[in-house]
């Protein structure tokens, strides 16, 4: 063990005598490099010269001078990086010979040496990259890049393609280690919670330590490359009975639960960390693989649901509000006919009830007066199950027009219930008026449920819900 | 990190539960699953239906299933494996759309498009196997044994040739880690040692003891999904001056050095451990590494070199000595015509010089004859010098005859010594009579040297090797 | 975590460098150091001269050059050492205000001064000594050299019941670590646990192997600062019913049993390793302790028992047979006679029933005649019960004269069933003629087994093993 | 590794059971506990009955029920556990046979029999509490308690001293792991770092984080038995040239400096965190051990000092100011009294130079007016060299009467340099005026430095400080 700790010791003072050469190397590309010199640069890594470990020391020290270049340096790296595509000569020759093949036997063969005339040399540079230390992170962070200037740009299109491919190979599921976070996790790792929550912020230390207690759970995907940077968290709260509060479950006054007496797992915010890795999901892995943990871990617990935000349903209602069709009742529109002069601001006399509520539901502070909570909370409730239950996502048949309702359905999970000022925070408001929703993680209806909703695109509804829906 | 260790505890029960499950599902496949059969479980397996998991999990079981049958089932399951290949239609349709792009930007789109088509979705059913446990070590385990299978089979040879690519991409030398195995290592670890070892074979526990104490380095890579199975080892020994003897390196009674007087590092011994990673190489980067652990590590070290086998040379000397160009000089005719009597068994008088060497050393025994050996040393030598100087592989001009000397030189290594009886095993015998060599590994000289030979076919060699091989 | 191991590698490399020191100082204080001049080393060890650190690190030198001494040398060095007695002058002075003391808080401090005042300053020096690596081990071992000489030597004695209170101390066992170990410990542990098995001999690494796979356990208790020396280990095995024969237990062929199918864990055989912690006792924590952890880990497991040597069986029952009470019954006197005639060795006509078994039972041939074995069972089962449940040991009413037996009586086991052939080697022939006995440990029943044993002197025992003791 | 994850799993768990009966255990001693009753209990826990292991379980059970007690339940807690001290007759017959014996053999014989008549069972209670989970801090903290209880007990003082010799033996230097600190580490470690920085506070993460970056150092001791409670730790950074102000070392702001460029390294704090080890030193140690962990490290690092604060110069130089002799000279006074009239508050007309200078020390604002402070930083620097060099504590000659100075002394360091407004916080000019002195460590010299100081009470000093000194 002490044996082992000293060649790390050795072989990490090793690589920082080897970064520092390389800072120097980057030093001289510059931020003046243009594409021209980058791309004999490129070509230089690519080169076999001086054996594989030299060419790809080469193509490192190009990762590390990607690292210092300006907004114009890296535009021209990645273009010059995108050009080193496939031999067009060499690809028709081999799409001639899959076209002529005999049989299938031959027609494999063919397909074979197709594909590998279609490797671009590019991806060989990728891979060289991913060698300097933190260098898939690098690469992670270079997609994220890429992303956001492939718009307009093919070669860059296809430089990201193939930089996915390669993330998704080293990425797969089979790869990633779970791991629980809590007060013992290094600081580096809780740093990175603070700033990757984005469903319900951290609000420094103290707030995250409250996050990570007893009765908390918070599990992360890993990935042996990249130690300290979580790929997607999840934070869970042992409870007893579901939660309707996110307010009352972040309270940092709040009592800790003894775990053992729990019934249920709130899982109540989940995170992407890395936009470098859209489109490779394991979301759903991590829910399943968390809930087999906590079922293991606590036989007391029964009961596994989410607590989560509605984003879509606030500007979803406005909309069918400014539309032609009502969605309101005709008791509905009494009772919003009815509490409109109590209401802080004047609304004029003769507004319809769909202007009525549309006005009222404009400010937040519309809720703190109890007669028009009272008035908004049955009407907002009914047209928030409607939305989760019924609506779809446009021009897509079949898939739930909440984007978080289409994770979890797709995760096979169940809308179970709505919660009335869950979130009493701003943004809570501004998405859905402070109502969340539950989902229901029943291991026995995952399969069941996902397979009614991807393939008839039938929705798992608890009946409380599907009645409120109905109205 | 005990709470860590709690979940991993329990994370280890529900995999076991798990695994048990798939032992139960395969003992339903059997071992009389039929082709047909076993295609449709693939299909299965791709098929969306339950969700991401559940398709990864009825890959898994089909991966275990694979673990339990027979000779025929297996080749069964490798071909049904292999059928799910690219579709031909949607190649074809991808084929054309790269011929007819009008432009790079095109063409590049066009490209990734035809890149996608050709995936084959066996791809997919091999990366969901990777996820059972040791789910890596099982599919390179199963590209031996479609090594073993294709030669006659296309079929087979493309999913190989997929198995391969997945297996490269995953096993990039910058995922590998370096670990020095010593005597605190891990008995499963040591006992893969001891199982592949085939340079200078391990003989028991004792012997390799001997060989990880304090004068003696080991290292290997190791991949992380795969943590106790080295796939390259080196065992080097820390001594004064180039080693010129292997018994006496592995004499288990010599006594142990004290590292920091030592100036010199011998690579005696270098082994691929996996079989199903064959072409993807990674001996060059250990050996570098390793050198740069230990120059770091012992400021006293100035020379690392390796003693290594000559395998070939025996093999090229019969067939040169049964031809009709002789390799030898007058003198060293007259030598062995001398010495032929004194032989313990006959050689005919009118036998040629030529026959003589070859009576000579078709038996070991011949060395034991003091006079036979003071004759058959400087021949052997000059001889053998030449082998690893000039000869050539045939068909390929400027690579080593010698595979062990064309891995080294290729590596940027320099030809230095012959040492006579270095060797006295009878495998070293059947070899190369004894004979070894050191390549010395000059980090100031490996880039030049590696141009030299990869570029130019020029190898590196020793002022005094030169000269003996040109007699 | 590479930022510790980077130091961890230069702490190494300096505690390296200062052993180098120690190495040449104790080269001067050589083999032939009188006790003079170490008396002279190890005060100046003691004096303050240069800081605590200086002091201690003279202490640390003096111990490094106590491993190079000879027998001679080690005998100056530990009666020097001894001869750092409290100063008696300070002792009859404290003791003075202990007699003196007026009350009970008088004679608290003045007592608490008296226990200052008996603190030898070799105490100190002992401490000292752990802080070289591998300190508290080179204590443990210089406790067993001194147990193996104090006989004779009151300084000694001295110093070794003081060096016994510094040791246990430090491995109360609140302090240990209980570790399983297994296939992927560090060879180096299990060669300790080759070494060290004596009840069981482990025959070489297969054998080893063997004991630790999956329906196998082995746990040992480890001290933080001798991580990689057992204290103490039982091995276990998972199995169906209680075992009754150890040779099958540690048959090779036998097939592994999946521990989920087993009902019964069999501790076979649990060493001390450490002679020089004799007296400093942990087996009963550890066989508690593991029943814990299996019992959690299995619920399927609900028996806990040895399989257990007698080894004073034998002894006991010749110097019976050689007594005037004969331990016979009528009947199995005639069985003795009847059987007579058939042994293949001859017994005097005359010879009385004792002497016929004096006779049997000298030889361990005698069992592989089948009728000698089918006269011999009952009776060596009776009298064997006989011995485990009612004989005392002489001197000590109340205690179990089997050695084995009081050990796990006086833990709170049950003496539970008697095994006819159980260990058929020739040392399990010699102590008990291959008889052996489960001791049963019945979570619910320790405590008051325990009480009944050691307050009463009542032993706890199956219903049929207290039958066949009746006879 | 993933086996013994799961044993650490299941004894966790298990643990976590036994903690819980622990807690309804405590329940029912409640805060009402009375002596007598909680006497029971302790001799309930030293009896043998139920064996050992039930006995400590006794024992852990009453630790557990003295967390929950309040002050008085505690204070009879503590006096019963001191009630149990040794037997007095016991201690009489072997005082006796101390003073009877007749030779040093028999003598020693003797001693060690009264040695363990005097042993206290309370020690044995104390030993068994340290088992439960966190025991020994529970002992720490306990001690802690007992120091603050003790002053007018006798009983408990007896007690305190028994408890401090058992942590002393189990927290010998030989015992503790030195462990770098950074960003790395669990944030419960950092969290701690935070409480327990005295020195200079540590204002948040932000601050704590820049404390631990790449050009500064964190090392701590830990125990293996309270494995994240730092018990002394100390801040370095890496600079260039001796520091000569904290806010600057402190400076979030101020970049971060390659540490291979450094060549000092700056000890500007050292801490004890627990406060129930006071009396155990480790400090010098501490700062050894760091100083050849970085001279290792860093080759460039060629300067060791301290930036530390001189907490007894301005109480001395009050005092001094108030009595009879002056320590001014003649030109200090006529400066003194040119200054006077530009103070912001008038002093009178007829005031001493004496009177003059405490008026204006009294009040930090001073030193905002320019000419005050150019007035004031030679004479309070000299005084202040003079205060560092030459003044001894009271009562204690050759001691010197700073205590950070005479703990650098006698850690063998050399007094070098007085750095003007160095730390000019609130708490810096309230001890010292704002200044602060560097302490040196050098190797060479520590040992030689430390013999004079502690010896002959020599102290080293720079040739410039001792000049200052002599003014």
């Amino acid at each position: 063990m002490q044996e082992i700790a000293v060649q790390a010791g050795l072989l990490d003072r090793a690589l920082r005598r080897v970064s520092s050469l390389w800072r120097d190397m980057a030093s001289v590309v510059g931020s003046n490099g243009e594409v021209a010199d980058i791309t004999a640069r490129l070509r230089d890594a690519l080169d076999a010269r001086g054996g594989e470990v030299s060419a790809r020391n080469r193509a490192a020290s190009l990762a590390e001078a990607y690292r210092t270049l300006d907004e114009t340096g890296r535009s021209d790296f990645l273009h010059a990086l995108a050009s080193f595509d496939s031999d067009p000569a060499a690809v028709a020759q081999a799409m001639e010979a899959v076209a002529a093949a005999a049989d299938v036997a031959e027609r494999a063969v063919a397909t074979a040496r197709l594909r590998r005339a279609l490797e671009p040399p590019r991806i060989r540079l990728l891979t060289a990259f991913a060698a300097i230390p933190d260098g898939v992170k690098f690469l992670v962070d270079m997609r994220a890049e890429l992303m956001a200037r492939r718009d307009d740009d093919k070669l860059l299109q296809a430089l990201e393609t193939d930089l996915k491919a390669l993330l998704a190979a080293w990425f797969d599921v089979g790869f990633l280690e779970l791991r629980r976070i809590d007060w013992h996790s290094p600081a580096l790792q809780l740093e990175r919670l603070v700033e990757y929550e984005a469903v319900h912020r951290i609000r420094g230390w103290r707030d995250l330590k409250n996050r990570l207690k007893a009765d908390r759970r918070c599990y992360a995907f890993f990935h042996p490359r990249m130690p300290d940077e979580p790929l997607i968290f999840v934070e869970v709260a042992l409870v007893q009975g579901m939660a309707d509060s996110v307010q009352r479950l972040l309270d940092q006054k709040a009592p800790t639960l003894d775990p053992a007496k729990s019934d249920t797992a709130v899982f109540y915010s989940i995170n992407n960390c890395q936009r470098g890795l859209d489109g490779i999901s394991f979301g759903n892995f991590l829910i399943k693989r968390v809930v087999t943990l906590l079922a293991d871990e606590f036989r007391n617990i029964k009961t596994f649901c989410t607590l989560s935000p509605i984003p879509g349903y606030r500007r979803w209602l406005e909309a069918i509000l400014a539309g032609t069709d009502s969605p309101l009742t005709d008791e509905e529109r009494k009772t919003l006919r009815d509490v409109a002069p109590l209401l802080p601001e004047t609304v004029p006399g003769d507004a319809t009830a769909e202007e009525i509520l549309r006005a009222m539901i404009a400010r937040r502070g519309v809720l703190r007066v109890e007669e028009a909570q009272r008035a908004l909370e049955p009407i907002l409730s009914r047209l928030c199950a409607r939305y989760l239950v019924k609506e779809e996502a446009p021009g897509r048949p079949g898939r739930a027009r909440d984007p978080v309702a289409h994770f979890h359905l797709s995760n096979g999970a169940r809308t179970e219930r709505l919660n009335w000022r869950a979130d009493t925070s701003e943004n809570g408001y501004k998405q859905s008026f402070g109502l969340m929703v539950n989902y229901l993680y029943d291991p026995e209806r995952i399969e069941e449920n996902h397979e009614l909703y991807m393939g008839e695109g039938r929705r798992a509804v608890s009946p409380a819900l599907r009645k409120l829906a109905r109205g």
